[in-house]
């Protein structure tokens, strides 16, 4: 029998020291490792297998709205990125160009989003309004070389994503899939992952560069930053225009076609960290898990034997869950426990000989900790039940999360306090760039994540004092 | 009613211009495009969709053998290149370096294989005899910077690839899985696209730079060249002694484990087109075809109605194949028959008035264009059986060309007839690099493909005339 191994928990709190708690739940969950390059990360098994099922789970939603899958290039070449003045502008700072020899050859560089070398091809396949709407998207890795401290899934050079780029005849079916699409994007954050988000558009400052306007869905980390889960844009026909995009329409004319791109990313994976997770670690929402169920059986030299037996019985009965058993002989079960809470697994089954007699089991949450003793003959039922109530839950405490710190503000002093106190501050604003530029700078860094579309406002802007245009949420982001 | 539209096929015949023929299936069949730059392609959704395809059966197989998907960076440090001697000098001219301004870091290249990356990793989450085997694989984008002449999915500089890396406490073990996942490839590649393999070990001249042997399977093209269409490697200890991967064993002292990997690529989808496509267009083998079915409705005013009903109903009874309608105006039958035989779909369902009368469909195959008529009560039970029929028509198609091209040679003059013409030339071979260098040299290109590892041969070597340590299969490649 091997030696029993010490078993090294999460060891600072996260209300005491977030970034090092962050880190070590990534490290220890084995989500994730910084690599020993700068800026970039090893997505780890338990990591990735999050993402599959987000693949998977958006996959199947947007194949239903006709979008198919596809690949473009890596690498980009200079005069593509000059060909749209304000993209090649926001991206300049963020490029890694490729060193070739040959000097024949045009500089290249690393994709950091993809809308250029896919719209030079679609110059090629759109002819007429029967090849309209195109909807292309593509899962690829993309590199931004950020300067920032790394944090795994957060901030790094290179990330995973999706990336979805349509085109449309006209500027009214574009919106209404911009909007769609960032639909999509609120379920799968809210129904699939339990994090509430706000949504609206981007100001004019923080709209994506070469976008017409950007809408986003934003959800707050309980370290008081915001974090932008996706993106989706209504790129105008901006693009259409510099890589001659065009169409014969059924009035036999040539018409400018209208584009959207909408994106999220791996860093949806440290928004369920952050969110979730607490000072045992990694807590998984229920509905992304790939592995939803660990079976602990409770082992005596005597029962043993039926109680593994068992153990395999529930196992293949709860097969669609993803349910694995840990029958690791020289471990205690508490030790199991804590390492299966470490890494996040929903519900643990706990089943003995006690157990066995009674013809029951106990299943414990993840999220709370509690336990429910139940009978083998409900467990089909009972299950599902307890992951949908396990979701609600989550969704619930990370909902209050949002609304206890989203602070209504309305004059500039109570503004600074919301930020400072790292609040999400709803202000009203005048959407001037200069405006927004000079708030960052007063606040140390905090952002607009986006206007309340909902509301108008009557007051003036926070800052200016000229007449507020929309309600702006504001904050620290990531 | 829009105008009609001229349907414009491949224009060159396979047996007369090849390369032209091939290019024009990829495009037209809308498969891949190259790029503006050169060497690169862009995977059309069409080719994007068998890739997805094959990534969805291959998953399925390599997670039940224990294996999980994992993802590293896309940039390696020099120094990791610099570990392995054979393997740096083996992937030298194929980098492409990153230029940053940071001088302060260390150059970085694009992966063309990550072993190194990989590995550097596994030396900090390798520890004990528990944490073996260790099995992971990787989905991603590599660069190799070709020289040659860009041919979508056979030649090009970035390719989409799996490479799977696993780790072993015995050489036994490793030994083990390497053919394990050799046998995986020749099925997927045999039993799901239809292109019969040979399969063993390569020469020392061509095993992959770091391996202590490397394993491959091998497709025949009717262009007269070999195709390696998947290779899986015994690393031996050489990669773990370089990046210091160590193990404590059961017996508590520290032991080298030892290491295999095993890749194949979006080469497939051009050994598809190569092999099976003819002077229509593509054909795709059924089974890895997303759409299997096309329903083409016979429409006539009168009748029109009741048979796009008949349509849809089928469609649904039909939909675990994939199936979809081509219900556009505008066009004829006969040209839309034209475009999905271009496009490759396996069978063609057409449904007419008359049919309806007779309760019964046509349904033609794609790969030999014969046609039946079946009742619709029987198409449940008809429609595996074709797809099956298919499969195995289309796969002995295949083997019959690598058998009648496959020539048994004796000594140099037999030989260098058997390349000229363009055959896969078995041959007895002393093993010797030198030897083999000049074989290339004299037949302008000739290269062993793999050893045939079940009948050893008693002859001299077909060059040197030394003693012939095996049988080896030589030919021209990609």
């Amino acid at each position: 029998m091997p030696e029993k191994e010490e078993n090294i928990g999460i060891t600072v709190k996260k209300e005491e020291d977030m970034p090092e708690w962050y880190s070590q739940v990534c490290q220890k969950a084995e989500l994730a490792d910084t690599s020993s390059i700068k800026g970039f990360m090893v997505i780890r098994p338990n990591g990735y297998a999050i993402w599959e099922n987000i693949q998977e789970y958006f996959n199947k939603i947007i194949k239903e709205k006709g979008v198919k899958n596809a690949y473009f290039p890596l690498l980009i070449p200079e005069s593509f990125f000059k060909k749209e003045a304000e993209h090649a502008k926001g991206f300049a700072p963020e490029l890694a160009w490729v060193e070739r020899t040959d000097e024949t050859e045009e500089k290249l560089a690393i994709r950091p989003t993809s809308e250029t070398i896919m719209y030079d091809s679609y110059s090629k396949w759109i002819r007429s309004y029967r090849d309209l709407p195109l909807r292309i998207n593509q899962w690829c890795n993309v590199l931004r070389w950020e300067v920032k401290q790394t944090k795994v899934f957060l901030r790094t050079r290179e990330f995973l994503w999706q990336e979805g780029h349509c085109v449309y005849e006209t500027e009214e079916e574009c919106d209404k899939e911009v909007y769609l699409f960032l639909e999509e994007y609120k379920k799968l954050v809210e129904e699939q992952l339990a994090i509430p988000v706000i949504t609206g558009k981007k100001t004019e400052k923080e709209k994506f560069a070469g976008a017409k306007y950007t809408t986003t869905i934003e959800a707050f980390m309980p370290d008081g930053k915001a974090l932008q889960c996706g993106t989706s844009h209504n790129l105008g026909q901006g693009f259409a225009k510099s890589f001659g995009i065009k169409y014969i329409g059924k009035d036999e004319k040539e018409h400018t076609p209208w584009q959207s791109s909408w994106g999220f990313s791996t860093r949806l994976i440290g928004a369920i960290v952050m969110v979730h997770g607490d000072n045992k670690g990694l807590v998984l929402p229920p509905r992304i898990a790939k592995d939803k169920i660990v079976i602990v059986p409770i082992l005596f030299d005597k029962t043993k034997k039926e109680v593994l037996k068992k153990a395999e019985e529930l196992k293949k009965k709860l097969e669609e869950y993803g349910t694995i058993i840990d029958d690791r002989e020289g471990y205690s079960p508490g030790w199991k426990y804590n390492e299966w809470e470490m890494k996040g697994i929903p519900l643990r089954i706990e089943v003995g000989p006690k157990d066995m007699e009674k013809k029951q089991v106990m299943i414990a949450r993840r999220d709370n900790g509690k336990k429910e003793a139940v009978k083998e003959t409900e467990l089909a039922k009972r299950i599902p039940e307890i992951i949908n109530e396990m979701h609600n839950d989550m969704y619930t405490k990370a909902k209050k999360l949002l609304e206890d710190n989203t602070v209504e503000t309305k004059d500039w002093k109570e503004f600074e306090k919301a930020i400072n106190d790292r609040k999400l501050a709803k202000a009203p604003f005048c959407g001037q760039q200069e405006c927004e530029d000079q708030i960052k700078d007063k606040t140390a860094g905090a952002t607009s994540r986006c206007i309340d579309e909902h509301k108008k406002t009557k007051h003036k802007c926070i800052h200016c004092d000229k007449e507020a245009k929309y309600n702006v949420y504001f904050s620290k982001s990531y």
